[in-house]
C-alpha cells in the first residue's frame, strides 16, 4: 500500500474544502457512478469541517445541492447559481457534477456569498487528455519514463503494473479537479512488452480505468500498428488486409469487453522509426480508418499523430525542412479521416521547442478533426529542474488565430499534453511544476482563460489561507519564468542548442550536424534558417494571411521567431533596436539575472511554505542556476568566437 | 562447451605449424608446465603433418629439440641455432622454452634450412601485460566490456564467470604466440561485483590463472582503492591506517593461497571519479606503497596508472591544462614509489587520441620503474569499425628519446595495453585488428623492432603460403591506415573531437564546453591550444630538451603536432607549405579517398581470403566509408563556417 503521506495533496489540500465542508449539502439523482464520487468528496469534507453530506433524500436546510438531472455522459457542463441561501449545481451527466463540485470548491466561500443568477459552463474542448510516455518494462535508453522528470511512473514498475492504485487514484482527482478527462497510460513508442498492454496484459489496463472511472476519465492505450504481426502472427501489418482489420477488430472488441467506456487508441506511426502505413504503400488516412473502423462500434477514438517528418535526413540537404513535414504529410488528406479519428498536431512544426510559431497544420484541414498536443513534462523546458511556468506559452498556442479568425484553441477538439507526473513524492519533481499540469487542464476546458488567473486559481487551492504576500512572490517567480528560461537558452526562436539524447543543458552544435533536421546554420557571418518562400525552403508560405505575409519576411517577422524564419548577419538591428549578436549578450545576461532575483524571492518565502516543499525548490533553484549560467557562457562564448563581435557593454564572455 | 568452429584461427592456423608437424621434435628437460605445453604443441602438430614428438628421453634423428636446461622462471629468453642438421632451442626457463617454440614456428622451414649460429633472444620487457576493460556484470552505462568493440567479455558474461574457458585457453596460447606474459583480467574502473573477484569471487579468478599458467601467463586483478571499506566494513582506505594495512595484506594473501603466481594488481586511483589516497591526504607513492607491502612477500607486483587529472574541470579556466595533469601529480614522487611498484604512463599526455606527443612523464623520473600504457581496442581510432593499423604509431611512441638518448621503449619495465579482444569470432570484431594484438605483443618484446616487419610475420602467420599478391595488398591496406585515419578524422594534433560518451564519429565541438579538459579553442581566426611556455600553459617545458625547445616554438614544432602545442591562424603556413586551413581541407579529401582505395584493393583480395572473413572486413569497409565522409563533411563544414576561408581547390564543403 502507498502511503498517503508519500504523495502531496498538490492543488486538492483538506482545507480547499473548508467552504463545502462546514455546510450541509445534498446530491441528488442518479444512481450514478460520479455522483457518487461528488458526495462522497463532500462527505469527507464534512466530516473534518463539521457539516452534513447528504445522498439521494431530499434535505431540508442544505446549503449546497447537487443535481443530476440525467445520464448522459456526453454533456459535461453544469449550471451554477444562487438564491434563497442555497446554491445549486445543475448537471445533464455525472461528469458535469463533478466538475460543478470542483467550481464551488474553487470559489470557497465566495460561492456561498449572497445570489448568484444561474450561469452554465461548459469545456470548449471534448477531449482533455494527458499522454504518459510511460513504459511498462524499463527501455534500456529512455527508462521508466520517457522524458520524465519526476520519479518512476504512476502506473509501471519494472516491467509489470504497480499493483498498488492509491496514487493513481490520488491523481485522477487532482486530474478530475482541473478538468482532465482521458488519460493514455502508456508510451507512443510501444515497445514490446507495452504491445501486450492489448492483449494478454490487458488486465492491468482494466485495473487502472476501474480506478480512474469515478474521476470521469477514460482511459486510453498507444498501441503499436505492426501489434498484428508482433502479436498476432499476421505477415503484414497492411492496413487494408482484412485479415489484420479483422485482428483489430477483434482485438477491439476484446479490449471493450474488459473496459466498456475504453476511450481509444493513441498512434505514432511512421515516425522516429515507429512502423506504419507507408511500409505499405498507404496513407495515414487509410492507417487511422483501420484503428477507427476496429473502435466505432464500440464508440472509441483513434487519436492519430501528425509527427510524421524525416529522422534520417542529411544535414548537408539544405532543401528539405523538417518544419515542413507534418503539413506536407497531412494536408492532401483532409476529409478522408473517419468521424472518431482526431489528428494530434504538435503545437508546433517541430517539436516542444521553447520557441516556435503555432503549427501552420493548425487550421488548415477544416474537414479533419483536431487535436492540439503540448507538453506539460518539461523536456526542452528545464526539465522540472528548471522553473518555468508553461501558462503564458499555451495560452499564446490557443489564442493563435491561424487564418485571422477562429482561435486555435477553438478549433480543436481536444488539447492533449504530455503528464508531467511520476511517483516523485511532489508529483512533479519540482513542485512549482503542478502549476503546469493543473493550467493544462483549465486551458483545456477553457482555452481563451487568461493564465494569470488560472495561476491564481492554482495558487489559492495550493495554499488556502495564505497571505498576499506568497501569491505575490509566486506570481513574480512564476509569471516570466518562460521569458527568463527563453533568455538565457534559446535566441529569437532557434531551437536545440541542447546536448543530444537527453536535451538537458546546452550544446549549440549537438544537432547541428545530425540526422533529425534540427539545425541553425550559425557561421561567422550570421545565424537562423531561412524558411521564406523567395530564398528558403517555403515554410512560411505554409500559413495563411495574415500569417505568411508577415513571417516572410525579416523586416515583418517577430523578433522572437526571428531565426525561426530567417538567416540573418549577427549585425541585422530587431525591432527592439538592438543587433542580434547584443541581443544574444544581453538576453542571456538577463536571463540569469532573473533567474537569481527568482531564487532570492524564493527564499523569502520560507516562512510561509511548509518546509520540505520550500526545500525542495530551494535545491531546484541551485541547478537551475548553475546549468542557467552554463547556458549564458556558452551560448555568449560560442556566438562571439563565431561572429568576433565583442558585448558592447563589457561584460565577461570566455 | 565452445564450439572450436567458434572462433578463428588467427595468427596460429594449423597450417602454420607445417614445417614443425613434419618433423620428429624432441623436448628434454622438466618436469614442467610450460616445456609440457611446448610438447603438447608439437604432438599436435605432428599429428597433423606426419612428424613426431618426443618428450623426455633422448631421441635419435630429431630435426628439432627445445632443451630446458633449469627451471628459472624469471629469465624468459633462449637461444637458437642450427648445426648438424638439428634445429635446437635451449632455454634455462619453461617461458624461454615456449617463447622459443613460436619463434621456430615464426621461422617455418627457414628454421630448418643449413646452419644458425647460435643466436639468444630475449623481451626488452619484463611485464607484457593486456589489460582488460571488462565488467563482470553489465554496467548501465559501459556495458559488458567498456570501450569494448569485439563482442562480449571472453571471462565474463551477465554477472558471472562464463564457465566455459576454452575461449580463454585459445586466447592464452595467442597470446604466448606473440609474447605477452600477463593478463588483468578486470576493468579498472573496478565496480560493487568485480571488487568481490579479490574475495568471495576469487575462485573465478583462479579458474582463468589455471588456464592461462600452461601459456606462461600470469593473472592480475583491477582493485578499487576503497576495497577496505566496500567490503572489508572498515570505516577508511587511508593506506597509513594498520587496519587497512592489514585487511590488504589478508586478502592478497589469500588471494595467493588460491593463485600461487598471481601477477598483482592494477589501480585506477584518484582518476575520474574513482577513490584514491587523496582523500586521506596521502600521496600516490603512499597508496601504491601500502599494496605493494602487501605483494611483496608473495612476489606480486602494483601497476600504479598515472592517470590522474581533474575531470570536472571549468572550460572556462584557460590556466589549467590537462596535458600538464600526470607529469605535475608524478614527478615530485620519483624514488619513494616501492621496487614493486610499477608506474602505468599512458604514451600521450591526453588520452589515446590518434595523435599526441609521446608523455613527459616517460624518462622524467629515473628512479621509478615505469609502464608504458598503449590502447589496443580502438577507442579513438575507428572502434574495429574502421582499419587503423597501430604497429607505426606505437613504434613511434617506443622509439621516442625523451632526453635525446635512451628510448622510450628502452627505459621501460613494462608494456602495457588495453585488449582488443572479445568473444566474437574474430576475436577483435574487425578480423584485421588482429594484427594490432599481435603488433602489441611483439612491440613489447621488442620496442625497436620494425612495425612493417612485425606485419610481415602476422600476414605470414596468418595466411600461411599465400602468394605474394595477399601480402602486398594487406601492406597496401595496412601500412598507411593511421595515417589515413588521422587525414580524414583529427588535424595537426586536435583530438577528442568525437561524439561525447561513446567516442564514435565527429563532433567538433562535442567536447569544447565540457569540464573533460579537452578543447581546441577554436574561433573564427584560428585553433589549437597554447601550450609553449612563452604564452601558454607551460606543458612544452614539461619536455627535457632538444623537445622542450623544438615544442615550445610554433616555427620549429613538427606539423602533426602544430595544434596541440599552439593557437595559429587559420592562414599560419605549415612546414609542408600550405595553410592550416587548406591543410584541413586537403587532408580530409585525401583521407576519405585513401579509404575508398583501402576498400578497392581488399575486394580485390577476395580470391585469396577466405569467404567469411573477407565478407567481414568488406562489412567494415561499407561503416568506415560512410563514417569517413561523415567525418571529412563535419569537419571541413565546421572550419569553412568558422573560417570562412573556401576550399583553394573549389571542391564541395557543404
Amino acid at each position: 500500500m502507498t502511503d498517503p503521506g508519500d504523495f502531496d495533496a498538490a492543488w486538492l489540500p483538506d482545507a480547499a474544502f473548508r467552504a463545502v465542508g462546514a455546510r450541509r449539502s445534498l446530491v441528488r439523482g442518479g444512481p450514478d457512478l460520479l455522483a457518487d464520487t461528488v458526495h462522497r468528496e463532500l462527505a469527507d469534507a464534512c466530516a473534518r469541517f463539521g457539516g452534513e453530506a447528504v445522498r439521494g433524500a431530499d434535505a431540508g436546510g442544505a446549503g449546497l445541492v447537487l443535481d443530476l438531472t440525467g445520464d448522459n455522459p456526453a454533456d459535461e457542463g453544469f449550471t451554477l447559481g444562487r438564491a434563497d441561501g442555497v446554491t445549486t449545481v445543475t448537471a445533464s451527466g455525472g461528469r458535469g457534477l463533478l466538475y460543478g463540485l470542483f467550481h464551488v470548491v474553487r470559489l470557497g466561500e465566495d460561492a456561498f456569498a449572497g445570489d448568484l443568477p444561474p450561469r452554465t459552463h461548459r469545456p470548449a474542448l471534448a477531449t482533455r487528455m494527458l499522454d504518459h510516455w510511460d513504459n511498462v518494462a524499463v527501455h534500456p535508453v529512455t527508462g521508466q519514463v520517457e522524458r520524465g522528470y519526476a520519479g518512476g511512473s504512476l502506473f509501471w514498475a519494472d516491467g509489470e503494473a504497480r499493483g498498488d492504485l492509491d496514487r493513481v487514484r490520488a491523481y485522477g482527482r487532482l486530474l478530475a479537479a482541473c478538468g482532465i478527462n482521458a488519460v493514455a497510460v502508456n508510451n507512443v513508442n510501444v515497445h514490446a512488452t507495452e504491445a501486450r498492454l492489448l492483449t494478454d496484459r490487458l488486465g492491468d489496463v482494466a485495473a487502472i480505468a476501474d480506478v480512474l472511472r469515478p474521476y470521469g476519465i477514460r482511459t486510453h492505450l498507444s498501441v503499436g500498428f505492426a501489434t498484428p504481426m508482433l502479436l498476432g502472427g499476421l505477415p503484414t501489418a497492411d492496413p487494408l488486409d482484412p485479415a489484420v482489420r479483422a485482428w483489430w477488430a477483434a482485438a477491439t472488441a476484446r479490449v471493450y469487453e474488459a473496459i466498456g467506456d475504453f476511450g481509444g487508441f493513441v498512434v505514432k506511426a511512421d515516425s522516429e522509426g515507429r512502423p506504419g502505413p507507408f511500409a505499405y504503400g498507404r496513407s495515414h488516412a487509410d492507417g487511422a480508418n483501420m484503428l477507427a473502423a476496429a473502435l466505432e462500434p464500440h464508440g472509441g477514438t483513434v487519436h492519430w499523430r501528425a509527427f510524421v517528418y524525416d529522422h534520417r535526413q542529411d544535414w548537408r540537404d539544405r532543401s528539405t525542412d523538417r518544419a515542413r513535414a507534418a503539413y506536407d504529410h497531412f494536408t492532401p488528406l483532409d476529409g478522408r479521416f473517419a468521424d472518431n479519428v482526431v489528428l494530434q498536431v504538435k503545437h508546433g512544426p517541430m517539436d516542444f521547442q521553447v520557441r516556435e510559431p503555432v503549427s501552420p497544420l493548425i487550421g488548415a484541414m477544416p474537414d479533419t478533426r483536431l487535436a492540439v498536443e503540448l507538453q506539460v513534462t518539461q523536456e526542452y523546458t528545464g526539465q522540472q529542474r528548471h522553473v518555468c511556468w508553461l501558462g503564458p506559452m499555451w495560452s499564446e498556442v490557443l489564442r493563435f488565430r491561424p487564418a485571422g479568425g477562429t482561435s486555435a484553441g477553438r478549433l480543436a477538439d481536444g488539447l492533449v499534453a504530455v503528464s508531467n507526473a511520476g511517483d516523485d513524492r511532489f508529483w512533479t519533481g519540482h513542485p512549482l511544476a503542478q502549476a503546469n499540469l493543473y493550467a493544462f487542464g483549465r486551458l483545456a476546458w477553457d482555452p481563451e482563460a487568461d493564465p494569470r488567473a488560472v495561476l491564481d486559481e492554482w495558487i489559492a487551492l495550493t495554499h488556502p489561507g495564505a497571505p498576499a504576500r506568497l501569491a505575490e512572490g509566486l506570481h513574480a517567480i512564476l509569471d516570466g519564468s518562460w521569458a527568463t528560461y527563453e533568455k538565457y537558452t534559446a535566441p529569437l526562436g532557434v531551437g536545440f542548442m541542447v546536448q543530444p539524447g537527453h536535451h538537458y543543458g546546452p550544446s549549440v552544435d549537438g544537432y547541428e550536424y545530425s540526422p533529425w533536421g534540427t539545425y541553425h546554420f550559425a557561421d561567422r557571418d550570421g545565424v537562423g534558417v531561412d524558411r521564406s518562400v523567395a530564398t528558403g525552403t517555403g515554410f512560411a508560405g505554409q500559413y495563411a494571411e495574415p500569417w505568411a505575409k508577415l513571417y516572410e519576411s525579416p523586416d515583418t517577422c517577430p523578433d522572437e521567431l526571428l531565426l525561426f524564419f530567417h538567416h540573418v548577419p549577427y549585425g541585422h538591428v530587431l525591432h527592439s533596436g538592438t543587433t542580434v549578436i547584443q541581443h544574444i549578450y544581453d538576453t542571456h545576461f538577463e536571463g540569469v539575472a532573473e533567474a537569481e532575483e527568482a531564487r532570492r524571492v524564493w527564499a523569502g518565502l520560507a516562512d510561509l511554505v511548509e518546509p520540505e516543499r520550500h526545500a525542495r525548490v530551494a535545491e531546484r533553484f541551485e541547478e537551475q542556476l548553475r546549468s542557467a549560467r552554463e547556458w549564458r557562457d556558452q551560448i555568449n562564448s560560442y556566438f562571439l568566437r563565431k561572429s568576433g563581435v565583442p558585448d558592447a557593454r563589457g561584460r565577461t564572455v570566455h
